[in-house]
């Protein structure tokens, strides 16, 4: 076992529940059994002159391995992946295609999500005309139906369960308030199979337990 | 010295010239003298079975090295780091930290950058009110403001040269057509400095010169 400590905000608003990547960490670590302590910070603590040494875009999760430190989801996820045959194999090739998938989630279907995200849940505006949101839309539509293809016949990105999966599957979500899942029957699916693992089960009734404990203290 | 084959696009119009991603791996290559190979491909192309095969977003580039293949520059420029400790020290930690700053400039400083040269240069309109464009630009700004504090003292994100240097100057290469760099000296004098490097203008000069003469077959 090693030795694993991120970091999560105390608390959050609703519309970011169940979105924030410490979720990505919790959901690896419970898929192999590794325990891991959770370093709370407040909101507004993230920009603290302390915290931007551990992560310095003021984000989370930042973490600590094995005394080692790192930050950005992404490269704590194959840090953990490095350690555990289980979250991804030990052949080269294979962590290749796993880093590949990696960086497709997160610089090519997460950046247009993201960008609809901005524009319906933080800053919506009823009077702002449509056509960008069209636009953001259509590209995620085509991401959406490329990744469908290239899930044919497969359960996981890889064949077998990996941190691409804990990737995408929580970029995915990014899109809930919207039908643009269930447009494509095979990322529904595969959305579907990976959220009913029991470590994302479990990470997220946790991350949502930890929220509601830091509101019952904070009323 | 490894065997490598990078796609990119045959020619692409002038406001993505200078831009598109086979230029981190060319650059990376000429670092550390690997020869390399391109496999050009028509804009049409990226969507065919056989192109599919090989980057399922129907993006450049994808690559082959030692006939292991991959996609995404990111994961590339890794695969490449993995094979030279000029682009890469072989220090464990000190991996994951640059793979750390790779997923930053990848997830968190380009996807607001995107946004803006999608409101800017690819679906420009006059007639859209400047609202969201105004949070883009905000959220770059902070973004640029925290990386020019993390620059402090440094030459290069690690210190030293890095495959990180080479993501963080092609991604900030997107707003050039905005002054949002200039505002902030240690970012533009660290871009300044990592585009001064012999291999980035070489690999800067040669992409160029492969669309010059593909447009001067075609025309």
């Amino acid at each position: 076992m090693h030795r694993m400590i991120a970091t999560s905000f105390r608390t959050v608003p609703p519309f970011a529940r169940g979105l924030v990547r410490d979720l990505r960490l919790r959901w690896a670590a419970r898929e192999v059994g590794q325990p891991y302590e959770i370093a709370f910070i407040g909101f507004d603590e993230r920009t603290s002159p302390e915290y931007l040494k551990r992560h310095p875009f003021a984000q989370v999760p930042a973490a600590e391995i094995d005394g080692e430190s790192m930050f950005e989801s992404g490269a704590i996820l194959y840090a953990m992946g490095l350690r555990s045959q289980r979250l991804m194999p030990k052949d080269d090739n294979k962590r290749l295609q796993i880093l590949s998938w990696m960086f497709a989630a997160l610089n090519t279907v997460e950046p247009p999500i993201l960008t609809l995200f901005s524009l319906d849940i933080l800053n919506p505006d009823p009077d702002r005309p449509a056509d960008f949101r069209d636009i953001t839309v259509a590209t995620i539509r085509t991401r959406l139906s490329r990744l469908a293809d290239a899930l044919q016949g497969r359960d996981y990105l890889m064949g077998a369960f990996s941190i691409a999966d804990i990737v995408m599957t929580t970029t995915l979500r990014f899109l809930r308030h919207t039908d643009l899942v269930a447009e494509q029957p095979a990322v529904a699916e595969y959305l579907t199979r990976c959220e009913a693992r029991p470590a994302f089960a479990g990470a997220l009734a946790e991350q949502q337990g930890d929220y509601a404990e830091a509101d019952a203290l904070a009323a």
